[in-house]
């Protein structure tokens, strides 16, 4: 698609408009069938990010997008028309607004509900510094059901500033939304009066419903509501379809939310996941299943049909679904929270607080962890054994391929007590042999002066491509699958006899496995060293080629390998 | 205090019940004036809950108190009278409810807003087992702001349950409550019945405005949410004093909400603190800030007073607290976050997606770290340093006293990235020498086989303790003050000759100072011997006691000290 300046969008007659809409919901089709991304959100979008250009004049004005799932066309109409084919691509643009990326970008975001808080901040500071630009938050329903947007909505009257907040209700999260926040938003929809009244007890003027797939309609509300905003905060309620103009999409948001090839040969973990906690779910009453806002990406879908009643979603609200698995155990269930790795981070002070100081036995499914590739750095799972490491009373496993995955889910049943289990997405089968909680296993043992814990199917994976690359050179060494970040295998630790100790994991350096390795061995004389990401926000790009360039080097572990085998 | 049975309670005329009240109060009194604790709240919740003992049947019954402030009385009422002179000592019983405790306790609190999804879950896990009894929730209208509050409520539709909330409304958190949603509340107590509405949308019937200090009016109306409750989810909006019954808490609610012994002979950070940014805001228009319901505790007061327009207390929403400074930073201001450690655990994922995402000169303040004491496990700051330490892009300062972290505060003003500051309550003043970022040093050198690094005020002395017991026994070591835990001080760490290294802090030691300088040290051939307190929730208690039992024993690392000696 062809750069467009702002003046030149300015001067467009409304069909041209039109024609530049469906330029690019062109554009955001084929990229996103090219380099994977978010579809249905960014086609809903389209016309409302149009007519934004229209009544306000960016960068000057700031816009922050929340979530970001739907910022494509923003991107494509300030200046990275020409880049967008690298969309989420290694060097190339990223998939969320990025404030290193564009001038244009006034704030970052990837993770829900942060949108009305930050543009408090950013209107804040402009009036500070006695600017007077505006600032917007575009917010989906589905973060409308967040707790930050509701502390941010409290505050709006005690930091006594204005922005402009556009609610892009399409009904959906990445599942349909529901709860008691949506139903409010349909009565709107519907015309009831008597809640606008509500978010005027929050400071706001409401406006709305518009049709924010309709230019006729959205133009002169967006200058109303500009207007409005010389007065005080507005919140103006902007009815979108995600997927809006694409046949397929509409008709599958869930499906279309984010687009990815899949690869065939691999296993999903996620399937694992449901096929396992239906199993479970047969012979006990008590498992029961927590989510947030995601069913079908985690492999919940058919649990969700045939077990409603144990299943539950409570949108994009992971703190509650981390205190609400947590009493659910406390009343004598077995609840199963599954969670996406970076969205576990929101919850941190629930798993210590909640799950932990009181040793529930829930069971943590982190999907997603380790580098997660295009999404980049607000969507690496590489914080989780970092975060969790130091949190007592939990248990942290880390299977070596899905079928001891599917065992951990097994022994999870009658484990009472706190229990992480971290996974990437793709694995493969392996075979379901038993273990105990705690126990590693030795997958290669030679005897030589050197020993590889490596942790997770990746990095077990790497273990082995080192281990034929040694044996090629003429050495060897031993490779361990350490399981379990928490409790180490002490017993297997404590009768290693080799001098050199490596260690691998998929994760931040600090606060993993590496780091808990050396604190075991610290004071035997023997030398640890750990392989694991360097400490640094890792940009979005694929697997094998940021895990080389961010610390799982194969030829720099190689390396190592020969320098202890030589001194040996 | 004499203990009471239910029954007892059941028997009692309405003038005995009012006499119990009475004889609860003096106990509370006298209980916080002996062994510190929450006064004014506690106070405020007497009637109601005598009401509930009433009106509902302990344990089979089962209710949770947001946050935890107002369960005094209801351990009094559990058996707990006997022991309630032992009140956050160690050993006794705790100020929060606690499941280990007691079986009344059904669901452990300490931080903001977890009660209703608490609740939601003990009550769907009690339809699920198809059993019969009622679930509570006790919510302060300061958590009525908090985000999680709003996630449960959402659900309350999606998990189609039943459960009694009680709105404690006395209007305050720790400061007055202001915000969007307490003047729904507000609207409330004055009649406006279209608000009523808005809780219907969740899923609950509103009952109230009743005066919480009368039992007159909370006798009948608990009884008739219990019937209600038959039919669904119930708000009962209960308003009450805080500090009820107590002249002077009730003229002081901010003073006495939390009582403390203040020992004369030291000095706070929060006092330096506030000093220090009040001389920064003078001379500099870009210093903010933000703190999330607490300003004189953090030393923070002055401030607010004296520049009311860059000061802003959100509530008790650290979420939202955490992404406003990043937004503030984000438009050019320099915003400073001040927080208690175990609070900033909320924030950790806006931390990292936030602050540190986008490398945003955001100061965070992190008060009350390392152990707290008499609060006990959901109060410790203890997980601070092993959550920052994997952050990218944060550097995290620990002030080896008043003055360091004075000089960190003036030092931090042209700082242009995230920097974490973590300061236990007390400390000394000592002298404000100059250093830079990432600078250790040297407090004690000398020509031996060890050194030693101590991190914090409270280390450091330690590390003092342990150097004089060492040199009266005729050996030394060297002690370095390790001011930053990111980042180390590889100038000097590189150049260390001894072959022996300790660290000291007051912190977990998984992910802390000992791995980092244990990292830094692989395959170097030193040991690295760490001491912080061991994988364990820490109970209430005092520090000297807590800290020797848990990990900082001053024995065991001085004989650790005799034997690297002996070796050497």
């Amino acid at each position: 698609m062809k750069n467009y300046t702002q003046t030149e969008i300015r001067s467009f007659s409304l069909p041209r408009l039109k024609t530049l809409c469906d330029d690019i919901r062109e554009e955001i089709f084929h990229a996103v069938s090219e380099c994977g991304g978010h579809l249905a959100s960014n086609l809903g979008a389209v016309e409302l990010t149009v007519a934004l250009f229209r009544a306000f004049d960016f960068p000057a004005d700031k816009v922050v997008f929340d979530v970001g799932h739907q910022c494509y066309t923003y991107k494509l109409l300030t200046g990275r028309a020409p880049l967008f084919r690298t969309l989420r691509k290694e060097g190339g643009i990223s998939g969320f607004p990025k404030r290193e990326e564009s001038p244009y970008d006034a704030y970052g975001t990837g993770h829900a509900g942060t949108a009305i808080s930050a543009a408090l901040g950013l209107a804040k500071a402009r009036d500070l510094k006695g600017e007077a630009h505006d600032v917007i938050a575009v917010v989906g329903d589905g973060s409308f059901q967040n707790g930050l947007i509701y502390e941010a909505l409290n505050s709006l009257k005690i930091l006594n500033t204005k922005v402009l907040i556009i609610l892009n209700d399409n009904g959906m999260s990445i599942s349909p939304t529901a709860g008691g926040a949506h139903e409010i938003l349909d009565e709107l929809k519907q015309g009831a009066l008597e809640d606008v009244a509500l978010f005027e007890h929050f400071g706001l003027m409401y406006r709305g419903p518009v049709n924010g797939n309709d230019l006729e309609e959205l133009l002169p509300a967006l200058s109303e509501a500009k207007e409005l905003l010389k007065e005080g905060s507005v919140l103006l309620h902007v009815v979108t379809k995600k997927g809006q103009g694409y046949a397929f999409s509409e008709n599958a948001p869930v499906e279309t939310h984010g687009v990815n090839p899949r690869p065939e040969s691999k296993t999903e973990y996620s399937a694992a996941l449901g096929e396992e906690l239906m199993r479970l779910a047969e012979g006990d009453k008590r498992i029961a299943v927590v989510t947030a806002a995601m069913t079908d990406s985690l492999g919940l879908r058919d649990f969700f049909r045939k077990y409603p009643d144990r299943a539950f979603d409570v949108g994009i609200c992971e703190e509650h679904a981390t205190v609400l698995a947590a009493a659910l155990a406390a009343g004598g269930m077995k609840p199963y929270y599954a969670v996406y790795s970076t969205f576990l981070e929101r919850s941190i002070d629930e798993v210590i607080h909640d799950i932990c100081g009181q040793k529930l036995p829930v069971t943590l499914c982190i999907d997603r962890a380790g580098i997660t590739g295009p999404d980049g750095e607000t969507h690496q799972g590489v914080f989780d054994l970092s975060l969790l490491s130091s949190i007592p009373n939990l248990t942290v496993a880390i299977p070596g391929n899905v079928g001891e995955f599917r065992t951990l889910l097994k022994l999870s049943k009658d484990f009472s007590a706190p229990l992480a289990i971290r996974y990437p997405r793709m694995g493969t089968e392996g075979g379901e042999n038993p273990f105990k909680i705690g126990e590693f296993e030795v997958l290669h043992s030679t005897s030589s002066d050197i020993v590889l814990f490596a942790a997770g199917e990746r990095c077990i994976s790497l273990g082995r491509k080192l281990l034929k690359a040694a044996e090629k050179e003429g050495f060897s060494f031993t490779l361990v699958n350490a399981r379990f970040l928490k409790p180490l295998d002490t017993a297997l630790l404590g009768s290693r006899p080799e001098p050199y100790v490596i260690t691998l994991e998929d994760n931040l350096l600090c606060g993993g496995l590496g780091d808990a390795v050396s604190r075991f061995y610290a004071g035997s004389g023997k030398t640890v060293l750990s392989f694991g990401y360097r400490d640094a926000f890792i940009p979005h790009g694929e697997y094998p080629s940021l895990s080389e360039k961010y610390g799982l080097s194969f030829e720099e572990i190689l390396e190592t390998l020969r320098e202890l085998h030589a001194r040996g």
